[in-house]
């Protein structure tokens, strides 16, 4: 397609075949690395990466907002398709990697009531979960915080973290669950991905100890997760500029 | 299922039978309302509504966060299915409406290029639209705003309705678009419904002339969409507790 590529697309992307990914270590891009890797172990997917700086803000240059008007990474190029197709919104990128190379439905569901629950929690991350998260880190990093503002946000995350506590504890009837959606206790899939990318850190964002003492099912559930292999690596140095500098896109 | 409904949940909301909506007149009522005023227009479909009294918090109490853990309106509830399938999350309504009731893919789309383009528009908007719209509104709204604060959600309610000028105007190539998803110049699905019930007042949120100069296709796409007969009920009477207050939902 004419306008797909521009004359500074960097060559790494325009030669690119199969699934190329770029991205960057944040929680957006390690919930899509996640989910590569799983796919990996299951079915031996492969896929190539390349970095963006988002310092030197090369995701706002025209040729990646030809790609993604919405000038944010993860993005996901499917090279395999004639015109390749484009994936942005992280959300967005798990759904397709599960509908294109999940055949045996490990990370989504073949029940359409699953299927429906599974989609509910990972909107219900993307939508009211990782932005307040997102502004909540904003604005405690401010300069020129605002304690109201801090406090709002850290009440919608603490929020946001309830309703998943909710789920994984079954305060409201349901039993225990180990995951958030599926039949019984639940099975692993995109919906825990999407949210744990942003939710492992739980200790570490300026929660008191009681807060945390209010999460006991949700903890358990970062921590569950996070023994996953296919996890360890995609948080990993395979996507660090720093080891793989030959990953770097950089235009003039 | 035991756990399902408590004591005090509405007679009406337990003795409903096939589709029911739990609603109230907000943007994400209004999304929702919307699809089901299309699909009884191409499908004869049926539901019935019941409303809720967001300044009474009736969405916070134990019988509704058993249906909804998250506390927010509007939810769905399909009685069809045993035991009954609650939605939450406006667009994983709509994504469900669509699965159920639109067999002829009128709202959707069959290849599987399009419902990927369709998905990505409607988390793009339920992801880095709606939340940001919502926070401005709550900020500009609040007694002591912040103009600071007001500024920086102005301009991220801006930036999001540029992403969706860039695509409608094809800016950087595709050329111009009627619609978010779909071929050529795209057709009406749930990818619109979900951002119009939020854009539709584009011209009265704030916005200069010159901003909103900058925005002409987002401005004729919100006009092009406000004239069908199916929008036009779903913003309406119907869903006002005024008119039917026989719908609304109150417990002691």
């Amino acid at each position: 397609m004419s306008s797909f590529y521009a004359a500074e697309t960097p060559e790494r992307v325009k030669k690119a075949q199969g699934l190329h990914l770029i991205t960057s270590l944040t929680p957006n891009g390690r919930k899509v690395h996640i989910l590569l890797e799983e796919l990996k172990d299951a079915y031996g997917l492969e896929w190539t990466t390349s970095l963006i700086d988002l310092d030197k803000n090369e995701q706002k240059k025209d040729w990646f907002l030809r790609l993604n008007p919405n000038g944010r990474i993860p993005i996901l190029i499917d090279n395999n398709t004639s015109p390749p197709h484009v994936v942005m919104e992280s959300s967005a990128e798990l759904f397709y990697l599960v509908n294109l190379a999940d055949r045996n439905n490990l990370f989504w569901f073949s029940d359409p009531i699953e299927q429906s629950e599974a989609f509910q929690w990972l909107i219900f991350w993307h939508a009211s979960g990782q932005p307040n998260q997102g502004q909540y880190n904003f604005f405690r990093n401010n300069a020129d915080r605002n304690p109201h503002v801090v406090d709002r946000f850290k009440r919608e995350v603490l929020r946001a973290y309830d309703v998943l506590e909710i789920r994984l504890s079954g305060r409201y009837g349901g039993g225990t669950r180990k995951y958030l959606a599926g039949k019984d206790k639940g099975k692993y899939s995109i919906a825990d991905v999407n949210s744990w990318a942003w939710i492992r850190n739980i200790r570490r964002i300026g929660f008191s100890e009681d807060e945390l003492a209010q999460l006991p099912h949700l903890q358990q559930w970062v921590d569950r997760i996070a023994v996953r292999p296919a996890v360890e690596r995609g948080l990993g140095e395979w996507y660090d500029e720093d080891v793989h500098p030959e990953y770097l896109l950089e235009t003039s």
